[in-house]
């Protein structure tokens, strides 16, 4: 995964705006937002379902960087004071702390934007209308019927008691809608897979997306200021449902087995070509972090 | 332009999601901050481009729509209280006032990311490529050397006398690549125009964007809270530096002048296909709202 990471990270740094560019002050603080920070678990999958299509790395880089964009804007606004206003992200300050809030609003917008420049301008798959559809692919995970719809429903739930349904929607949109599309784009990069393939990648992406966010909170619910790198116990704080409230420490913990049992049971006939995807779930699932 | 001005709402009405589809309240406040308002400009541009190039009016539908969207992200974003904090807009109580800051900040990331999914889930030119680079078109227009790095300019301004170099670079970026944006998306619905008509089109753009903002510029120096909609004379107050500010209003207005007469220049040699685009530069320049 270390080989896969580092390669991430150069395509990062090689694909935002050189920090000397004008205006300096955005891209310098663009680059602040996305690099060396995370666990850069989308692009992880995009390159893990890319190589059981049998992807080009070159594409693959590409494709994972958009999905980090889209990641990386999503939480430099979630952390604005008029959403959690939250000081401090992966032990650094906010980007509204570091550098101001219109300047960080700003670096979403542009982190948005470049993710789709990026779809469109390198050549990710060898019929353009593949590509058109990956562009589809992203802009509907990331918009009000994804992640940002999931944002709004989580907004609207602060404070109340949500059912198991209905947290459970809330997370297919706000996180597993674009860890969805990050499996589909790395896929997308070689278009080999299937029908049948790709209903059982998707069936593992909405596993590993929905297990993602349950041990999100139940490491939330157990961490510390200082290992989580942001500040801890937050969400319940808020009054915010997570999947600890509504069930439990113990029974989230089973869910989250559960889901990574379900999301190997999905790659099986993969065989090899999933050791990647098998790896990584089960670092979703087994991390402490 | 009145019948391709109901075009464009109705497109747009069809366009955005339903405000009854969750989430309802996100989706009502992007239909709210869409519909019913503007002068539409930028969609207007896109048809009159695409006159020119006799491209088919479902398709500069939706790449006007596109257009539109991303203009009405950046406003809502800009009223917001970090940025320009204004609390009227076309009449209206603005996004965040209306909703919440939050709510605004979403539908404003969400916009971006519908104006995306449009260009590339509807089949806008008979070559995909054609179609990517047009998504490569808006994403550049949008972002930190388009749309976004213009507003990061003009915030690094404020308080500050820019030299009218300085100025021009700012709404270069700032409102004119997304015009410029416009024009170019309107024609590529039909990829017809040879390189010299593109280079033309081009300039016509440049020259239409740059005297939109000094007659904005010049209005919003004339203009009184109840006849522009917005709070007027706000920007001389917080020390934004303005075409009126920089050069006074005489010559502000005899550069609109020039910058009508430049884009009727390069539009002469297109004859009667550039009709509409000949009425739109005179309405940017000769508008008294």
């Amino acid at each position: 995964m270390g080989g896969v990471q580092a390669r991430i990270e150069h395509a990062l740094a090689r694909l935002l705006p050189p920090a000397q560019v004008a205006p300096a002050r955005l891209h310098d603080a663009m680059r602040y937002a996305t690099l060396e920070g995370g666990k850069r678990v989308r692009p992880l999958l995009t390159f893990a379902a890319g190589e059981l299509a049998a992807a080009s790395h070159e594409r693959l880089e590409v494709a994972a960087a958009a999905v980090e964009l889209i990641h990386a804007y999503s939480l430099v606004h979630d952390d604005l004071p008029c959403m959690d206003n939250d000081v401090l992200r992966r032990g650094k300050p906010t980007v509204h702390v570091e550098y101001d809030q219109a300047t960080a609003l700003l670096v979403g917008d542009a982190l948005q934007s470049l993710a789709f420049q990026l779809l469109a301008e390198h050549r990710l798959a060898d019929d353009a209308r593949v590509q058109l559809e990956m562009v589809k692919t992203l802009a509907v995970a990331t918009g009000s019927r994804g992640m940002a719809g999931g944002q709004q429903i989580d907004l609207e739930s602060t404070g109340q008691s949500p059912s198991l349904p209905e947290l459970e929607f809330m997370h297919i949109h706000k996180t597993g809608a674009l860890i969805r599309a990050a499996v589909r784009l790395g896929a997308a990069c070689e278009d080999s897979l299937n029908e049948s393939e790709s209903t059982r990648l998707n069936r593992c992406a909405k596993a590993v997306g929905l297990a993602f966010q349950v041990v999100d909170d139940v490491l939330a619910h157990d961490a510390s200021t200082a290992t989580l790198g942001k500040t801890a116990g937050k969400d319940s704080r808020q009054g915010k449902a997570t999947y600890v409230s509504a069930m439990g420490v113990a029974r989230a913990r089973g869910l989250a087995e559960e889901l990574r049992a379900d999301a190997h049971g999905a790659l099986q006939a993969f065989g090899e070509r999933a050791r990647r995807l098998r790896e990584l779930a089960d670092f979703i699932v087994l991390r402490k972090f």
